[in-house]
C-alpha cells in the first residue's frame, strides 16, 4: 500500500532527467514531506518484521538518508541512529571507522566516517536510506559495520534505480535489500517501475 | 521539563572540550536519540504555540538539523521541512536561492543553497536547527528567506552557545530567539547553563 502512495508520488513529483537522473527533492532529499516519511518508516517495519527484535541500531549517511533513518526507527523501539559523516569536522578528534566511497553524480571520491563509539562488536544493525543507485553509500556503510563487527540484518531503501545495480551487488555480498519502489529504467523523461 | 531532561543529558553525555567546543554527538549529531527528539519537536511546538497555526513550513541546513526538523514539523501539522544544501549537486539545476556563510568550526566559507520552488514569497517559516554558536547557518537561512519574500515567524535551536553571540545577531536582526538549552561558558571541561 505504501508502496502504491510511493511510486504514485514518484510518478506525479518525480523529474526524469535523462537515463539516469531521478530528481524527487520535493517530497525526499531537499523539501521534506514528514507524512509520507512515517509511511515509509512503517512499510520498512513491515518488510523488516522478522528481524525487529534483534535490531540495536539504525546506520544511515548524511544527509538525506538522515530524516528517513529517524522515521524508521520510531517503528523499531525508537534504537539509536547512527549517521556516517562525509567530512572529518575539527570536533571529531577521536577514533572513527572510515571508507572510501565514489559519487557517482559528483565524480568524485569521498570518505565517509563513523566515530568507534557509536558501533560496537555484535551491534545488529539495519541500514536505511533515500535511494540505492550504484550502492556506493550502502557498501561504504556496510564495510565499516565490518571493520567493527557489527552486523548488517539488511538495507532497506526509499527508491532503488535498478539499472544501476547497486541492488546486484549489495545482495552478492550477502546482504539483503528491501527497496520500496524499484525503477527499472528511466527513458525520454518517463519512469518505470519494475514490475 | 524537556529542557531539565535535554541539560541532564548534556552534562551526562556531552563533552566540553577547550572553551569554545560542545561534543554531544552520542545523541544529537552522529549518533540520534530518537526518542529525545521527540520531546524536543513537543517542546518546540509549546514555545511557539502561538504561532503554531500560521507556521507553513520549516527551514534547516542539512546535515544535523534535519532529523531536529523533522520530528518538530510533526508537531506543526506536518508541514513541509526544506533543508538548505551546503554544496550544489549535480540533479540541482534549477534556480536556486544561496548565501554564503562561514564556518568557525572548519574555519572557511561555504555555501547554501534553498531550490526557488520550496520558498516562496508569503511562506510563514520557523528555523530549526540543533545548534546556535555563531549563528551563521541562521542568519544564512534568514538572508535566503529574505531573498525569497518569505517571513521568519522564529528560530528555535536546541542547544544555544550564548557566549558565541549567535543569539545577539539573529535578534538584532529582529529574529524571534527559543533555545532549549543556553550555554552560557566552558570553562576547564565544564558546561555552565544560563540560570
Amino acid at each position: 500500500m505504501t508502496m502504491e502512495i510511493l511510486k504514485k508520488r514518484i510518478l506525479r513529483d518525480g523529474v526524469a532527467v535523462g537515463t539516469e537522473i531521478l530528481k524527487v527533492d520535493s517530497f525526499l532529499n531537499h523539501q521534506v514531506d514528514v507524512t509520507l516519511f512515517e509511511l515509509i518508516g512503517a512499510e520498512f517495519r513491515t518488510r523488516f518484521d522478522d528481524v525487529a527484535d534483534k535490531v540495536d541500531k539504525i546506520l544511515t549517511i548524511e544527509a538525506s538518508g538522515i530524516a528517513v533513518a529517524a522515521f524508521t526507527a520510531r517503528y523499531f523501539g525508537s534504537v539509536p541512529v547512527v549517521f556516517a559523516k562525509k567530512e572529518q569536522p575539527s570536533t571529531m578528534m577521536d577514533d572513527y571507522y572510515f571508507s572510501e566511497i565514489m559519487s557517482f553524480t559528483k565524480r568524485k571520491m569521498s570518505s565517509i566516517r563513523v566515530d568507534k563509539k557509536f558501533l560496537k562488536e555484535g551491534d545488529r544493525c539495519l541500514i536505511i536510506d533515500d535511494f540505492l543507485a550504484h550502492g556506493q553509500a550502502a557498501l561504504g556503510i556496510s564495510r565499516i559495520a565490518q571493520q567493527a563487527g557489527a552486523e548488517i540484518l539488511g538495507a532497506g531503501m526509499v527508491i532503488e534505480k535498478e539499472f544501476q545495480s547497486g541492488g546486484a551487488r549489495l545482495r552478492e555480498k550477502g546482504i539483503r535489500v528491501e527497496s520500496l519502489a524499484i525503477v527499472e529504467k528511466i527513458e525520454d523523461g518517463v519512469i518505470y517501475f519494475k514490475g
